[in-house]
């Protein structure tokens, strides 16, 4: 066994501190200890945290961690920050909440910016899940901002996915909308205490209401709270519960661990399969033309090489539907 | 020939729209239309402009267009929004832009947001500016704005990077570091006419100066501009044409186009594997339990399907090494 991963079955913190660096880095015996740590995950409870910037997000998941811990739950927080292209130290607040409970064996925090694309952030959060299940976290709290594709692909990783949202920020629901308004499963209106916040409630409540068809047979309920006041955040974390619970009873808390499952193996394939094409671009010297020679295009120099590879013939037409070949 | 492709090539300039709508949607006749636009594209200079939002990249796009019509040179712009998840109409500004050279035929603008992860955004660019060049652009200004990892994909499609920073964003030289200060091939201090600039140009020389080692020989320039008052815009294309130039006499042109193509390649060849294991997933009972059970971890499950594979036995070698397998 990895001897990390025997130091973090053990509780040891400083262990998960050096696992997730391991897993970040790619680096060479990442498999042996994810493969060790494996058996020991899958069962904490995934919570996504994403909204616009200066939405509260890091207060809000500050006084999270309070209120579970004070329920005896252990939690992770991983912050991932897609604009940022490097992991630096003070990454969505986490500074400060790093020194609030760092004397808490029972919280664990790491913030990690964004990475190469194939995979990408949303691999490398799963694969630190990994490390912070098998420390033991009942909760993890899963923290990204909002830009875009990245922030839907590192929320595909939460069993809940909670939108942030705030009063005054006018355009907000407009420009939040695309994507990741359907994946919502609670929705959060912060800074309740501000002018507006009723009326953001209703708006979004009223949204989600009129929607014909609610993902997994959920409505997703509306919270109000304060971060700055600690306020909503017990009713925060019931509405949050009911929703694990949800999922539980409704087989949906299985079927995402197996989609999340597939995803990861894809992933797995697809870099194999990257590094055989590159082992074999260099090793052989009509790959290395086919690849490097412009005058074709893509889609004809991949065709070409894919007909030397030996798969069998009944998944060639695959091959050919996804290249969509044009006959000659 | 695809009809659209037969139409491009006429300079017929609606074809293009629908050119790059087919490509955007991934359409059924995406390959033959891009086997078609291949032979006619390949040789525009694309410069990718990149900065924080409020740089003023979208008023600075604008004045290069001025400039480059001026010249009699014919001119794609291409913006991408990797912090918005769908196409919108009015990204980065275009609508003005719009406006201004909708009665143009030397000049074609569109936007695009971000897509799905494999590939993506930067593998969407280069498709698109396979039409540009096929309808006759000579110049491709593609502009994004800087969202980490997302931003260097988009820029590593460009034969010239240019950063665009200003004064007074007081900590953006170190805030752009991280990636794209090492990419950058012309670094462009706009908003000169406000106070800073000056320190800013020197602060930005000094740091070009000091680096040990220059990126394809080429030590990037620090132009001042004011976009606003279409002052340096001149001085600005002559240091961009100085770099193409640099490119080509050094070999660096061709050695950029021929890395893209190999990008571009290894993209088709991934998407077609992975279709060929989605497809087999849905074909055989062994793959599909393979790809969905969560009781095997991702590289486990990853290689035991990849040893049913009938790849060479020369090459297994490179799956195992990208695989790092553990010895059971």
């Amino acid at each position: 066994m990895h001897p990390l991963a025997q130091r973090i079955l053990a509780g040891d913190r400083r262990a998960v501190a050096r696992a997730l660096t391991v897993i970040e880095n790619d680096a060479q015996d990442k498999r042996q200890l994810l493969q060790d740590l494996h058996p020991h995950a899958g069962r904490a409870h995934i919570i996504g945290f994403t909204g616009a910037p200066g939405a509260g997000k890091s207060t809000l998941v500050d006084q999270m961690i309070a209120h579970l811990r004070g329920q005896n739950l252990t939690v992770g927080v991983l912050a991932v920050d897609p604009s940022s292209p490097f992991t630096g130290g003070a990454l969505l607040g986490d500074r400060v909440r790093m020194t609030r409970h760092s004397a808490d064996a029972g919280v664990f925090i790491r913030s990690m910016g964004s990475r190469g694309s194939l995979g990408g952030l949303a691999a490398a959060s799963r694969e630190m899940l990994v490390a912070l299940e098998a420390y033991g976290c009942d909760v993890v709290l899963l923290e990204t901002v909002g830009v875009g594709q990245a922030e839907l692909d590192v929320m595909s990783v939460a069993d809940t996915v909670a939108l942030v949202l705030t009063p005054g920020a006018g355009d907000h629901v407009q420009t939040a909308k695309a994507g990741i308004m359907e994946i919502a499963d609670v929705f959060i209106v912060n800074k309740r205490e501000l002018p507006g916040s009723e009326a953001l409630v209703r708006e979004v409540r009223l949204m989600v209401h009129e929607r014909s068809h609610h993902r997994e047979d959920w409505e997703p309920p509306v919270v109000a709270v304060s971060a700055i006041e600690n306020a909503g955040i017990a009713e925060l974390w019931n509405a949050i519960s009911a929703h694990a619970a949800h999922l539980r009873s409704s087989g949906f808390w299985e079927s995402r661990r197996r989609s999340r499952h597939r995803a990861d193996t894809e992933q797995v394939l697809l870099a194999a399969f990257r590094a055989y094409v590159r082992g074999r671009a260099s090793a052989d010297a009509a790959w290395r033309v086919a690849l490097d020679d412009p005058a074709a295009d893509p889609y004809t120099a991949a065709a070409e090489l894919l007909r030397g590879l030996p798969f069998d013939a009944a998944f060639d037409a695959l091959f050919n539907r996804a290249l969509a070949p044009r006959s000659p």
